[in-house]
């Protein structure tokens, strides 16, 4: 069983003091200093969260983790709710978005039932860690229990745990799959951030003028009747969450904990890294934000988070098709550090100045 | 041998009228209508280029073409020009950023000796399409003959054909390596754009701010003395260009002749495209931009081209690094168009409005 307290004792502070030397590798490599950018300080940032010289990226991981929501009773979402589980059998046969994205990558993909309101089919892509059968609709009261907010983030911990003992995991991306969960992430990034409902709520899988005034007027209802502590990150989640927001809130924290990078996907995956990140702030450092979602409210989450996105594509699907992404591109910027010839080994003369 | 003329003739428009049915198959797919933002558009003009449903992205191909400035004289780089040589054998032995990063992305570097100011040593990978040894010092008049410009063009669209014709390209990024490029790249784009020499004029591998104010003296009086024809792009190449930059210009008519995307790389590939879209403007459908270089003249060369890039990663390397990434990316959004299920094929209930 994994234990939410044990896990947060155990997330360091990132090793700041490996970045200059890193930087000074990655000057002596056959290139103008700087000249690779954004490769050159993702270098540095996975040295520092792994405090090895020259990081593996080899068992890549995706957790796209699935949840239903009692909201989707008030007509937030332009999907009706089963297509939460027709999703998740798309996932383990490997027809969706975010398998297609994966496999380009050479990530595996942990599909993980964190509170789907229907019994799944057993297959061996998909692993339960179900806290309840979908969230209560919380414009009537909590989304769930405080005992249910912490064993959400606590399966979340030992999905990843399970997969990192079992088969390792070097680099891990959040994903996220279940129908109206923009709703909650608004919810949760308007009481972290103090933005107002309106600033941070948007068209999710793409509703139209009338419905996104409902929803906006859904969440303030939601924010109004639960009146969560804005700094109880489990009082937050259990009041207006989910549960695969707190699964990957639990994930964030496991990974930091055994100090394996983070990438985290859009605005869902964006709403669990606030969770995660009022339950330890030190957590924010192994985040790499993989792209700028369409959703308006990523991109105050990314602010409040001081995080700087790598893509900025437009997307807005979830599932960890981001993440995906965004671990292509840190692979490839590991690879930069440990692969290029020096200017002595390659017998370049340096810069003249 | 490669003919100029018969090259652009066999450039067509690009196929508009595939967009249509694309986005149809696209939102068959099981996400949301449009929800891969960027992913979806490149396939589109991927279809379009190719004219084909399923456009294969096997054979990727990136060609680092190499040449030597006589305005190295003038003290406008960072760089002795020995290090032009240094990098061609740096690449064909696989240790530069170029060869790391195509390899991530699975692509073959072809290295091409345009008009490197030595005889290079045989090598397997390097191919041999010298026009003359460096171009000429041009704040004392041509960089190179009218002859010469129109060979380094036709020499680049030879290096095409060949790998075309011989192991196939699915789709070609650009990469060059010649000290002191940005220089003439400046030049080029100030004359194209009409914007002024301090607007598109950097630092390139990292001069200092003495040495940047003499760039852009020597910039101005190399297109005083030269005084070349605005719409005229052969005149511009023989009296201000490069011959890396002429077969690049090449490449990319080659490229457009045959129907295959093209990735350009940053600055110096912006110049050459800005060179080949005054040949023949049709050809612009057919690039994709990988990134927006630190180089401030490339922004302004993307805006004249209407391209959009890719990624915003602060690159300034060249080589072609930026256009492995590119591909990559590319790669990723026909495998989405191709590979995913639809919401037939794996039971999802559609879209409710």
């Amino acid at each position: 069983m994994a234990n939410l307290k044990e896990t947060i004792k155990k997330i360091d502070k990132i090793d700041y003091s490996l970045a200059e030397k890193t930087q000074k590798r990655l000057d002596s490599l056959t290139k103008p200093k700087g000249s690779l950018g954004k490769l050159e300080e993702l270098a540095k940032q996975i040295v520092e969260i792994t405090r090895h010289e020259n990081p593996l990226i080899k068992n890549k991981v995706i957790f796209t983790m699935a949840g239903d929501h009692g909201i989707t009773e008030e007509g937030v979402s332009a999907y009706p709710k089963e297509v939460t589980p027709q999703m998740v059998y798309n996932f383990v046969r490997g027809g969706a978005g975010i398998n297609v994205l994966a496999r380009h990558t050479g990530a595996r993909v942990i599909v993980v039932d964190m509170g789907v309101a229907c019994d799944l089919e057993p297959h061996q892509e998909l692993v339960i860690k179900k806290v309840s059968y979908g969230t209560k609709n919380m414009v009537k009261g909590s989304a769930m229990t405080r005992e249910e907010a912490i064993k959400s983030v606590e399966n979340g911990i030992e999905a990843f745990e399970e997969e990192f003992s079992s088969k390792g995991i070097d680099i891990v991306g959040t994903g996220d799959m279940g129908i109206a969960n923009t709703t909650p992430s608004s919810a949760i990034v308007s009481i972290i951030t103090g933005k107002p409902v309106e600033d941070v709520t948007g068209r999710g899988t793409g509703i139209d003028d009338k419905t996104l005034l409902n929803k906006v007027a859904v969440i303030k209802k939601v924010i109004s009747v639960n009146t969560p502590d804005a700094n109880d990150g489990i009082d937050i989640l259990s009041k207006v969450g989910g549960f695969e927001i707190g699964g990957l809130a639990g994930l964030i924290l496991a990974a930091a904990a055994r100090r394996v990078p983070v990438i985290i996907d859009g605005f869902i995956s964006g709403a669990a890294a606030l969770i995660a990140f009022k339950l330890e702030p030190k957590v924010k450092d192994y985040m790499i934000a993989a792209h700028s979602s369409v959703e308006k409210g990523h991109k105050v989450t990314l602010n409040f988070l001081g995080l700087k996105p790598l893509l900025y594509f437009g997307l807005r699907l979830g599932e960890g098709t981001g993440a995906a992404l965004g671990i292509n591109i840190v692979e490839a910027s590991i690879k930069i550090l440990t692969e290029m010839a020096t200017f002595q080994s390659a017998g370049v003369s340096e810069q003249a100045n």
